[in-house]
C-alpha cells in the first residue's frame, strides 16, 4: 500500500479540517467569495446540490406538498412576536435599514441618510413567522386542512465562524411549514418528514443516519419537539443533517393561524416545520471522501460516467471522438437507479491522465478511458471511483473490459457502488458507537483514550430538565460533547441514569459535533 | 354571447389593471406579502414558475451553461468600480448595514449599533460585479474559455411603486454570465441566449416575441449592446421578457478578468449577461389571460388534466372515485409536448362546479368531469380552457366523450391547444402593429384615434445618438411611448426618419410599456 500516491494534497488522518477543505477545493465543489461568510458554490458542487434539491423534491411533492415562494425580508415586528423565537434568532441576522446608495463625493459611495427604511427588514433567517403570516390569510375552516407548504430558498444567519457547506451566512435549503387540525396530524406530519429525510438521507446520499427527538436544550426556538437525523462523520464527529420540528399551537398563537372546525367554533391550528440545507454536501463529504477527494454517491452524482478520449490533437483523434460519442449515445440509452443515465463526454484540451485525476478529486462514480488500441479491441478501460487502487501494486485499478459488456454492466455496477458506499458508511458508524458505558467516569475513559477520531457513545439517562440538564450540558461541554438525540430505535432503559444516578428513562446519543 | 357569465369579477376591456389583479388573486397565483414590495408566490402561481425553470434550465444546459451559486450580498466596493453601472443601480437597492438585533427595552427590537458593518453590503440587484470576481479566479489562459455560468436566484431592487409579477422589489431569475476569448465568440453568445429566449418564450409560454437590439437609451449599465424580446400584451402594451447582453470588456476592466492567449501575452475577457424572471408570468396573463381568468399554455401548467369526480358525500362515491383513479393511470401512461402527462385528480371536498370554476379561473387547459351517469356510460365531460363557452346558449361548452377515444386524444389536443394560443396571441399581435407611420404626425395621430388599447408602431429612424437621441426620447415621453428595439427580422429603411428627416438607417418598434 505504501507506494500509493494519493491525488490530495492531505490525508484524512493527517488534519481533518485540512482535509475536508482540500477536497471542497481540489475536488472544485465550491470556495470563499470575499464576502464574508458567504460561499461560491461552484458547478460540480452546485449541481450535487442540484440531484439533492430534485430528489428531495419529489418526495416533498409525492407527500402532496406545495411549494410556494415566500419573501426574503421579514419586518421586525414578526420576530418581535414569538418571545423564545426571538431569542434563539435575534442574535445572528442581516438587517436592511437602507434602500439607496449615494455618492460620498469622495469616489465612493454610502447609504443614503434620506433613504432610511422606517422599520428595518430582517433577511431571513427561516420563515416561521412570515410563512405564518400567509397561513392566517388562507386558512379559514377545516376544510383548509391540512396546508402543506414548502419553500426552496436561501436564509441568512450571521455566523462568526464560518466553514463551507457546513456553516455559511447564507446558505440553501428548503424549508416547509404546515398546519393541522389537531396534535396527532402535526405530529404525524413531523414524523413523516423525518422518515422523508431519513429515506432520502440513506437512499440517495449513501448517509447512515440515526432519527430521534433533540432534547430540550437542543430545540429550535419556539419547538415543542425537534427530530433530527444524525449522521456520523470519518472523524467521528455528528453532524446534524436535517430537522423536523411540532410547533404546538406557539406560532398559530403568535401570528393567528385558525380555523373553524366542524363544530363552528374557532380552533388554532398545530404546526410543524422541517429542513435540509446545503450543510447535507459537507456531510456527504465528510461521509465518503477519501484521500484521493470527493466520491459522490451515484444517486446524486451530477455524472455518474465520465468518458476520456486520449486525445493528441493529431487527426486520428477523430475516429477515436466517433468511438466515444457513440459509446455515449449506447450508454444514454441506459438507467440506473430509475433515472437515465448522465454521462459526460470531457474531450476538453489537456492531458488524458491529468483530466482522469481531476474527475478523481470531483468523486466521479465511473471514469472510462478509451485509447486507439482500446478502440480498436472494442474495450475500454474502466476506473471505479470506489475501488481506485491496485494495493498489489499502487497503481489505478483499471478494469480492461468489453465495450459491450460495460454497456450492459454499466446499471448493476453504479447500483451496486451506490449499496456499497452505504454499507461501508454504516459499517463505520455501527463500528463506532460505544454502548456500555455504565458511568460518566466511563465516558470520560473512553473520549480520553479512543484516539483522534472518537466516535459516539450511547448512555442511559434520566432525562432531567430545566436547571437539572443545564447542569448535565455543562458537565458534556468538559469533553465537547453535546446530545444529539433519543434514537428511535435504541433498546428501552433498564439502568440508571449516568449524571443523576437516578433511574433511566431513556437511552441518548453523545458525540463530538459539527 | 351576451347571456354569458364570465368567471372574472372584471372584464379585460372594463379596466385592464384591475383585471390583471383579478386574475392573479381569484387564480390563487400570488398575492400581497405584507412586505413593501414583496409579493408570495402561491403554489399555482409557483408551479407555472417551476415549469418555466426547468424548461428553460434543460435549454441553458443543453447549450453546455453550468450552474452555480453566488452570494446575495455584494461589497459596496464592487458597485464603486464600474462607473456606468453604479448610475444605473445604485439608486435602487436594499442595503445591509448590521448583523444583530438587540431589544429596545420597550419589548421591541432594533439593530444593535455594537454590530454595525464595516463596510455595507447589497442586496444584490443583479450579479455581474460578484460573478466577475469570480471570472477573474477562475480564467487564467485561453482553454478556460468560454467560461458559460447562470444562476437561478432571487434578486432584490428597491421599487417604488409595484405590480405583481410585473415590478417586484424581489423576484427570482436566472442570469447567465459567460467570458469569452473575443468580441466575435461574445456576440455569438449574446445571439444565442437571445435565440434561446425567442424559443423558450415561443415555444414553452406561447409568447409571440420580436427580437431586436435595445437603443442606446435602453441599454442595460455598462453593456455595449442590449437585446431584447418584446411581447405585445391584449391592451397593446409592450413587455420586455428577455434581455441578452453584450458588455464588451467593460465588467473585465473592473474585475480584472484576463487571460493568457495562445501566444502567451495577457488579454481582457469580452462577457455577456443575459436574464428572464417571474415576470414572464405577468406577460403570459396579459398574453392569454381572459374574462374567466388564467389560461396557462400546456407546455408551463402545472397540472395539464384536472379529473373532477361529482362526488356526493355518499356510499355511490366509491365507484365513482375508482374510475376516475384508473382514468388518472390510464392517462399518466401517455405523453404530450414530449413530457408524460400531467394530471390531477381533484377529491377535495367541496361541490364539482364551484371546483371547475376554480380550476377555470386558475386557468388548467383541461377540466374533465365524470358524473355517475358518465361512468356508467363509460363517458367523460371534457372542457378545454381555450374553448370555454358555447356561443350559441351562453352555457359551459362540454363535449361529452368516449373515456377511451378522450386518452387517445388527450395529447393531440394539448399540443393543438399548445399552438392556438400561439397562433391566436401572434394574429392579435401582428394586427396590432402599425407599419405605415411615415411622419411623427401620423403616429400621434394613431395614438389619439386607436382607441383604448393602440398597438405598436414600427417607424424609420436615423438612430440618432446623445443629446440628439435623448430629444427623441422625450418626444415620445409625450404620447407615453419608448422605443422597444429594433427588430431583428423588420425590412431594411428605405424612407427619412420620422424624428430627424435625415436619411433613415433602420426601423424601430414604438410602444407604451411595462
Amino acid at each position: 500500500m505504501s507506494q500509493i500516491r494519493h491525488a490530495l494534497s492531505v490525508k484524512r488522518a493527517d488534519d481533518f479540517a485540512q482535509w475536508y477543505q482540500a477536497v471542497i477545493s481540489e475536488g472544485d465543489l465550491a470556495e470563499e467569495s470575499g464576502v464574508r461568510g458567504c460561499m461560491v458554490i461552484k458547478p460540480w458542487g452546485y449541481g450535487i446540490w442540484e440531484r439533492i434539491q430534485r430528489l428531495m423534491d419529489d418526495r416533498i411533492k409525492a407527500a402532496g406538498v406545495q411549494n410556494c415562494y415566500f419573501p426574503l425580508f421579514i419586518p421586525l415586528a414578526n420576530f418581535e412576536r414569538e418571545a423564545e423565537h426571538v431569542d434563539g434568532f435575534a442574535k445572528e441576522m442581516a438587517v436592511v435599514t437602507h434602500h439607496r446608495l449615494i455618492a460620498d463625493g469622495k469616489g465612493g459611495l454610502i447609504p443614503d441618510p434620506e433613504a432610511k427604511l422606517e422599520e428595518p427588514l430582517v433577511v431571513r433567517p427561516t420563515s416561521e413567522t412570515i410563512i405564518g403570516d400567509a397561513m392566517s390569510r388562507w386558512i379559514q375552516s377545516w376544510r383548509d386542512l391540512p396546508l402543506l407548504t414548502n419553500q426552496w430558498a436561501n436564509v441568512v444567519r450571521w455566523e462568526m465562524r464560518t466553514r463551507m457547506f457546513l456553516r455559511t451566512s447564507e446558505f440553501l435549503w428548503q424549508e416547509g411549514h404546515t398546519a393541522h387540525a389537531d396534535r396527532d396530524d402535526a405530529l404525524k406530519e413531523t414524523h413523516r418528514a423525518l422518515e422523508m429525510y431519513r429515506a432520502c438521507a440513506e437512499e440517495d446520499l449513501a448517509l447512515p443516519v440515526i432519527t430521534g427527538e433533540k432534547p430540550e436544550n437542543e430545540r429550535f426556538p419556539g419547538a415543542v419537539e425537534t427530530w433530527s437525523i444524525e449522521a456520523m462523520m470519518q472523524d467521528g464527529k455528528a453532524l446534524q443533517a436535517g430537522t423536523s420540528h411540532y410547533l404546538g399551537t406557539n406560532f398559530a398563537q403568535a401570528a393567528n393561524i385558525q380555523y373553524q372546525d366542524r363544530e363552528g367554533s374557532q380552533t388554532l391550528c398545530h404546526t410543524t416545520s422541517w429542513g435540509v440545507s446545503t450543510r447535507m454536501i459537507g456531510g456527504v463529504i465528510m461521509t465518503h471522501g477519501d484521500d484521493d477527494g470527493m466520491r459522490v454517491p451515484p444517486a446524486i452524482a451530477p455524472h455518474q460516467v465520465i468518458i476520456l478520449p486520449m486525445l493528441r490533437d493529431k487527426p486520428e483523434d477523430e475516429p477515436l471522438l466517433e468511438y466515444c460519442e457513440a459509446l455515449r449515445d449506447a450508454l444514454a440509452g441506459q438507467t440506473a437507479l430509475g433515472e437515465k443515465l448522465r454521462i459526460m463526454l470531457d474531450t476538453r484540451p489537456g492531458k488524458a491522465a491529468a483530466k482522469r485525476w481531476d474527475w478523481v478529486r470531483k468523486g466521479a462514480p465511473l471514469i472510462v478511458e478509451v485509447g486507439s488500441r482500446d478502440m480498436e479491441g472494442s474495450k475500454v478501460a474502466l476506473l471505479r471511483r470506489n475501488a481506485l487502487w491496485n494495493a498489489d501494486n499502487g497503481k489505478p485499478n483499471f478494469d480492461f473490459t468489453d465495450r459491450d459488456g460495460f454497456i450492459s454492466d454499466v446499471s448493476g455496477l453504479l447500483e451496486a457502488m451506490q449499496q456499497d458506499m452505504f454499507d461501508e458508511a454504516r459499517a463505520r458508524r455501527d463500528e463506532n458507537i460505544k454502548r456500555d458505558c455504565a458511568s460518566w467516569q466511563d465516558v470520560v475513559d473512553f473520549y480520553s483514550n479512543a484516539g483522534a477520531f472518537p466516535g459516539w457513545v450511547e448512555v442511559q439517562w434520566s432525562k432531567p430538565t430545566g436547571a437539572a440538564l443545564e447542569a448535565v450540558v455543562e458537565q458534556l461541554k468538559e469533553q465537547k460533547l453535546t446530545i444529539r438525540n433519543v434514537p428511535t430505535n435504541s433498546a428501552a432503559a433498564d439502568g440508571s441514569c449516568i449524571f443523576t444516578g437516578d433511574a433511566a428513562v431513556e437511552r441518548i446519543l453523545l458525540a463530538r459535533a459539527y
